[in-house]
């Protein structure tokens, strides 16, 4: 299909200094947990998108000199000339899909720990060091020593990246990770010497390295500005005025201004907590400011969006990270006038959470991510099929739904059974739980793509046992049918059931979501499951008018969160609400009327009264279909079912990124050869060197 | 001098299997946080305990198949034939210096989230995952065939340590870490097939795996089973009596006993919380239940008390992780008859930070550990100075001795002024305070050092300044004078300073350790710093008879504390003691007779009576006669002054670790060539594969 001409904008090509991006479709830097350690995978990544039609790719940050890393976190590693190679393929690849790489040169200072190298962090002033963490080292204030060191570090390394083949070099001052922001914002400038002080001051240190960066290389590569629109700390820290009157002032120094928030958790928001296009009141003006070309982000997934931030003169590029990582071809599709077949992201944030936990990042929505070099998953294309088998799925969950998908793009005959009205699973009844809409497109993408698959045959209403599954006489079997809250308190604290009288109101997560509420108006809901659930059950029943009361052994709600940089704006929002928080609790027995809960570390016991009790805590596999299948393995051959397989929750309960990469991974599998005990997938090691 | 006769037993072989150890010093298997990423580095660090006499030298857990993995923590990992060669280099340096290599084999299962390979976490029954997190994916329950699919990976496994050279072969059941475990503890394993119920049952796959291994490699390697000897959770978990019986059953199925605690932070206790030798309840009888030796741990640094503990049948060998690390060369000493050489290991658990923050562990008193290879640093050794030169060192603290000590051994001439009338610096003063007392180890031991060099030379009660170091003509300076408690409540949360009425009764940490007290009865303190000082000076007041309050920005007592295990025990000791706990609120302002606080989460504000306030925030560096000798930097020519450094607390306070670390930097780099922008230690990268 041909492009919607409302869409051309998108398209016209946009010079950044003496480089030109083909569209206005910008891959701002983003990490993605795999960095240093994973070196070709994080470049098939990138290439991968490269190829999905973005005019820009960036790297992530990459730390510039071995005075300031932030291990534990893996970044990029630009050290001296051992780490080169990997950048040079980044740019090959890059440049051989016809778009621009742009490098995120990142001097961390304050930010970092130097865990690994043990060298002083420097910063702006004498400081307690700003990581997520309280690490016991304190950053020593910079001095002008320091400073011209710092800036000649840098110069080396855009000269690096220069040498690496890249188009656009970056000067971070972002996120609050970056000591060119540190200088910037009054709470951690404290000099009283041209470095501090006054604007001008405090700006110094950005301006002057802006310009030794264009001195370095700016002949050939663009140089770019990633820059914190707003700390959102009032006049303690950098406001929009504030920003505004540094880019009033050095507007012209860069080829490209990169605008975002303060600090990460304000600029890469859930969907949860902001809408689509949620940074534009922090960029409004921005361009009448500068001549140079800007870039900002808002979780872009609508063309209709795009067109207007363009049109409207707020930026000259639509930036995206997330988008980009659900849907690495979102520009080729708007392209080719496939507006439906955009995969959009759910702003769920589960990619954060692979950076926050040093593993590759992967996404709710797009399970190839992570996995493109070492098991040769492409986002959009798989393999054709291998045979004319045809295959049950029981299950129209994300697993289920996913593997039908795949499945039915390989070309394999499938049929999926489902056994409610409606597809989706656990993402049917989550979306309506408040603000988890956006979580719906995890169903309606595939939908859409079901629906152009006439070899997938949808079955609704269909709840099937064994013996019906061994009468249809598929090849191959998924059972992929979810899982169930559990009602007897099991999860991470009890791990064996606690004493629950049999009369107490007592609900589960799906009682909730079928509908079901509390008898009476106190509700304590027990949160040992530390995700979003809890909180998401709090503010939903806190809204409808009961009285919650939310305990969790954690010491803060929804304590795995962190990694999705939600947890103090649930716990926030929780309080607003006025529902009490009671930490550091676990629940101990439920009577009628009333629980018990003793402290996580004196065990000391507390009885308070409460209406009803909902307990988020684990979950139970539904896979007792699976488990007869199993049982009655000696009839497959007669029935002609080859093999018997279970994904998703009904395998392990898990996230919705984890069901959805169990669907796809059995599409990937099913008909793979079996390697017996060798390792299923590609990796890279460490180099031994001489001892 | 030779060994004392009373320490011979200690320096008996003992037989294990078909091996032999040539003495009762073992190394146990420990984390080291370098693991998979750094090999060479791990590899020189065993070398040289090698080298200092152990007979036993064990890997860190190795994980054995890629379905169980446990990012983001960094171990050693043995998933294929490609990780082959450094476990060969291991058994070629450690057999190189007449001792055995052991190697921990480990299957973590529910203990690992598998955030790199993506696998289900397998283990004895459905249920959410054990790690120190809340990660949100359950584990699944193993079945028959993935019983046997574990043991022929465990068996694949040892025969692959066997292939490398190792002459012990772990089969681990301890620490909380490992599936053989989980099988054993009713808490986790609910089953009802053979494998679970009965204690027979429920011990069937460790006996198996440890019959498998034996079988596998038993005719030239020993089998060793680390097993937990109690999980303290009273009859939810293992209790010693189980513990008893599965040795009394299988007693003489493995070669060694290697006893620990169910969890690490319960065997890897801090001198805080636990005396040297503080698992022999644990450990006492099982000598009795099997003829095979049996080794345990217990922060062993005590010869004397390490034969009592072989003279009483408690074990057959010192087993030690944490005095190795302080120490690499204490059986060495031991038996080169110099005792007081010995570096004993303060119990902090600095070392567990490493592991805990995926950094190269560290140790407060041996500054070497993780440099040995990257930046070749021994544990003993340092060269021979290279010129004449003078060395002036202001402040005997932490830093300020090792530099002493370093530069000494190295043979330079030095002068070591201290302000007081004794050495030690913080550590002098810490170590007085509630729990800390080992802490006097760090000074104990170079001041010991010190009294044998007579080329350096202490000046007690010599506080000098610029005038005076420039008046003495010393070639090279040391400033490491300290640091000092902030008291205008700038930290972590408030990077700016806060109302603080002047009238109101404040106190520092600095305050309360040279014997001031609080003029009133109750006392907030208020923790911005949130490692130990916060809770031991709250412990210190309460057990004075204060009316304590601690008040924290964080939502737990001393959060960084649990990076040393300790923050539950803290918390837990403070509750008992009776100290109120007020978490999640920042202090912002101080009036006489009260404090202001305000939620961290939604800024409501809260004023509260208290007589007196602490702040245990922030410190500044003691800088002044540094920034003062830079100030004159044209005058040291005249004054034959060469250059002026600063070190430690002064050059930017953090832990002792950090401080200590400095002053051996010093004594490393004094006098080394310059090398500009280079790298200065060596690193292995990852090896980079074809796309």
């Amino acid at each position: 299909m041909p492009r919607d001409p409302r869409y051309d904008i998108l398209f016209e090509p946009v010079k950044i200094g003496p480089v030109t991006a083909k569209n206005r479709f910008y891959q701002v830097p983003h990490c993605n947990g795999q960095g240093y350690r994973d070196p070709s995978a994080m470049i098939k990544m990138r290439e991968n998108k490269a190829s999905g039609g973005w005019a820009v790719i960036c790297t992530e940050q990459v730390e510039i000199h071995h005075t300031s890393e932030i291990t534990p976190f893996i970044e990029l590693r630009m050290w001296d000339d051992r780490d080169l190679p990997v950048f040079e393929r980044v740019t090959r690849v890059v440049h051989d899909q016809g778009a621009l790489a742009g490098i995120e040169l990142a001097y961390n200072g304050m930010n970092g720990a130097n865990f690994y190298t043990r060298e002083t962090p420097l910063g702006p002033s004498h400081l307690p060091i700003a990581t997520f963490t309280y690490d016991p080292m304190q950053a020593r204030a910079m001095d002008l020593s320091d400073i011209r060191d710092l800036r000649r570090w840098h110069r080396n390394a855009a000269l690096r990246a220069k040498k690496a083949g890249f188009d656009i070099v970056y000067v971070y001052a972002a996120h609050g990770f970056s000591t060119f922001q540190h200088f910037l914002s009054k709470r951690y400038n404290h000099r009283s010497d041209e470095y501090g002080g006054s604007l001008e001051n405090r700006m110094r240190l950005l301006r002057e390295v802006t310009e030794d960066t264009r001195d370095a290389v700016g002949d050939r590569c663009a140089i770019a500005v990633r820059f914190a629109m707003d700390e959102l700390m009032g006049p303690d820290g950098i406001t929009k005025s504030e920003a505004e009157e540094v880019i009033g002032r050095m507007g012209e120094v860069p080829d490209l201004w990169d605008l975002t928030m303060g600090s990460w958790d304000n600029d890469s928001r859930t969907s949860r907590f902001v809408e689509e296009a949620g940074e534009e009141e922090y960029v409004r003006g921005v361009k009448a400011l500068t001549s140079k070309p800007v870039v900002g982000v808002g979780r872009f997934t609508s063309p209709d969006q795009m067109v207007r931030q363009i049109r409207q003169g707020l930026l000259d590029f639509i930036g995206a990270a997330r988008p980009s990582i659900a849907d690495p071809f979102l520009p080729k599709k708007i392209e080719e006038g496939r507006i439906d077949d955009i995969r959009e992201c759910i702003g769920c944030n589960i990619c954060v959470s692979g950076d926050m936990t040093m593993s590759p990042s992967r996404c709710t929505q797009n399970p190839a991510m992570g996995e493109e070099w070492r098991r040769g998953w492409h986002p959009e294309l798989i393999r054709a099929k291998e045979s004319d088998a045809r295959v049950l799925i029981v299950g129209a969950g994300p697993a289920g739904l996913e593997a039908a998908r795949a499945l039915g793009q390989r070309g394999y005959d499938v049929a999926l059974a489902e056994a409610t009205t409606e597809l989706g699973g656990r993402v049917a009844k989550e979306q309506k739980l408040p603000g988890l809409s956006a979580w719906g497109r995890v169903k309606d993408y595939r939908a859409y793509q079901l629906s152009k698959l006439p070899n997938v045959e949808i079955f609704y209403d269909s709840r099937l046992d064994a013996a019906q599954v061994l009468e249809f006489g598929f090849d191959q079997v998924l059972v992929a049918t979810g899982s169930t809250w559990r009602r007897d308190g099991v999860a991470h604290h009890h791990t064996l059931p606690m004493p629950i009288a049999a009369d107490a109101d007592l609900l589960t997560p799906d009682d909730l979501m079928q509908g079901k509420r509390p008898a009476g108006k106190t509700v304590m809901l027990y949160d040992d499951d530390h995700y979003y659930m809890g909180g998401v059950l709090a503010e939903l029943l806190q809204r409808e008018g009961f009285v919650v009361t939310l305990v969790t052994p954690a010491t803060e709600v929804s304590n795995w969160s962190r990694n999705t940089m939600e947890q103090f704006k649930i716990q926030a929002r929780l309080l607003e609400l006025g529902v009490e928080i009671v930490t550091a609790r676990m629940l101990s027995a439920v009577r009628r009327g009333a629980v018990e809960t003793a402290c996580v570390f004196t065990g000391r016991i507390d009885t308070r009264p409460s209406d009803s009790v909902v307990l988020v805590t684990a979950r139970l596999p539904n896979d007792g279909l699976y488990l007869d299948l199993k049982a009655r393995s000696a009839d497959w051959a007669a029935a002609g079912i080859v093999s018997v397989k279970c994904a998703g929750d009904a395998w392990a309960p898990s996230t919705i990124a984890g069901a959805v990469y169990g669907g796809r991974r059995y599409a990937e599998e099913m008909d793979a050869a079996d390697i017996g005990d060798a390792l299923p997938f590609r990796r890279e090691i460490a180099e031994l060197l001489a001892d």
